[in-house]
């Protein structure tokens, strides 16, 4: 049975943050069509046991397989560092996260071996970044960084206000001086703050977007698969966005990141998959 | 059939915020037994839809009676103001939120019939404060602002940080330069900022604490019903402490601001209730 090439591919994330990896697939794939879930409802991932993260990602990736996905990209670095390993085993569909590609990209740029994570408590906490890095290459050494007002700062709009300067002062003090040469944006949120980041820490610093990274080896893997939507005509693809709460809030975000506008975004009860 | 005066008085909230109602609880009802239950699962609330809270409220009182409780404290806002009507007809024990102790202290409070009500965004979306206070004084104008940053900041210990002085002008300062005289924390995370909020609105503006006020409508409430409890001997009453996902920060953070240290939190599956 051959796979439809033309079925479009299944992004996730908590909520809005994932919504930085599409934009990346957009740009970088704009042949492919993308089914997106943000499980608004249970938004944020980051504190939560990796037992409902677990639970959360079944559940939505059953969704996603009701729309026909050819792939599925977890554009959650919480989902990708707890929930991948157990659910890619259950589906038939090639499943990626964004900790690999993330992880890959960091161990090719770093020269000194020294490297920075920066995420939510639960990446950090997970050391699932270090676990794969140091797999990639035993002699890298990581310091990791929990930033957990980065996501509500950038979600409220104060991405360029100057408050955010001193709160990236306030987290990333001892990442500065520390001897990193490449660091992990370790949470989909944080490549709206790359530019803050970047002017903070310097230009010897490799920043590292996984979302791009992401984008890049969804590319390669439906190459390889022979899964390259290459039938589409017109303008662009097609995109659909559901969400598992309120979607007003979430259209606004959206729509003040990506490159086209959201028409309509459904809400759906994803307790019932 | 007559009440069990000596059973706990159930309190809830989407996660930690509703401590500060909890404390108020343990101050001036210092005979009364707590069961607490944390949302830390399906936290915040705040972003979320009014079906869903009725939901999540309707589980979490099944939850607390099963616990035995002799009364029912929503010290949450969001579902005080969005659940507290219809889950009130449902259950034969009192039932109590938040809205209407604060509500009611800021119209005997202000002077000048103009008030301030600070939340999150659908506390203030809800309108619930302006259009209780205004069935109580048809006079009272009310200006309203949500200020979603001050959750997040609270919760990650930056109370005292001076970041936090910054976003409470960036969120206040039209409020500052109105003419209200009293102002509502209408987010029970709120009154962990009230000294900076009071030194940043000045002796002339009265702060009305909705955690303290039910607290105190609490206390009227049982005495009325004749379920105060006075059986207790001993040093205090017992306070029991659940949540729907991991304890550990939830614990940390109860601990900060609670007179007595947690020893024991229990995570229970909310979706089961």
């Amino acid at each position: 049975m051959g796979v439809d090439y033309t079925a479009p591919v299944g992004v996730f994330d908590s909520g809005v943050g994932g919504l930085t990896v599409t934009r990346e697939i957009m740009r970088h794939l704009p042949n492919e069509h993308v089914v997106y879930f943000g499980d608004t409802a249970r938004v944020p991932y980051g504190s939560k046991s990796k037992d409902n993260i677990i639970r959360y990602s079944r559940q939505i990736i059953r969704f996603l397989q009701t729309k026909g996905v050819k792939a599925i990209v977890i554009a959650c670095n919480t989902a990708s560092a707890l929930a991948l390993d157990v659910v890619r085993q259950e589906v038939d569909i090639p499943v990626i996260g964004v900790v690999i590609p993330g992880a890959r990209a960091a161990v090719k740029a770093t020269e000194n071996k020294k490297i920075g994570v920066i995420g939510t408590e639960a990446t950090v906490q997970s050391g699932m970044y270090t676990k794969i890095m140091q797999k990639m290459d035993p002699e890298v050494s990581v310091i990791g960084k929990a930033c957990p007002l980065f996501v509500p700062l950038v979600e409220e709009g104060f991405a360029k206000h100057k408050v955010t300067g001193e709160i990236i002062d306030y987290y990333l003090d001892s990442m500065r001086t520390s001897e990193i040469d490449s660091l992990i944006l370790g949470c989909t949120h944080y490549p709206l703050l790359r530019s803050r980041i970047m002017d903070y820490m310097g230009d010897k610093i490799h920043l590292v977007n996984p979302a791009y990274e992401t984008a890049m080896d969804l590319k390669h893997l439906l190459k390889e698969k022979d899964m390259v939507n290459d039938a589409i005509t017109g303008e662009h693809a097609t995109y659909s966005f559901y969400v598992s709460d309120v979607a007003d809030k979430f259209k606004q975000f959206a729509n003040s990141i990506l490159p086209y506008d959201i028409e309509i975004t459904q809400q759906i009860n994803i307790e019932e998959y």
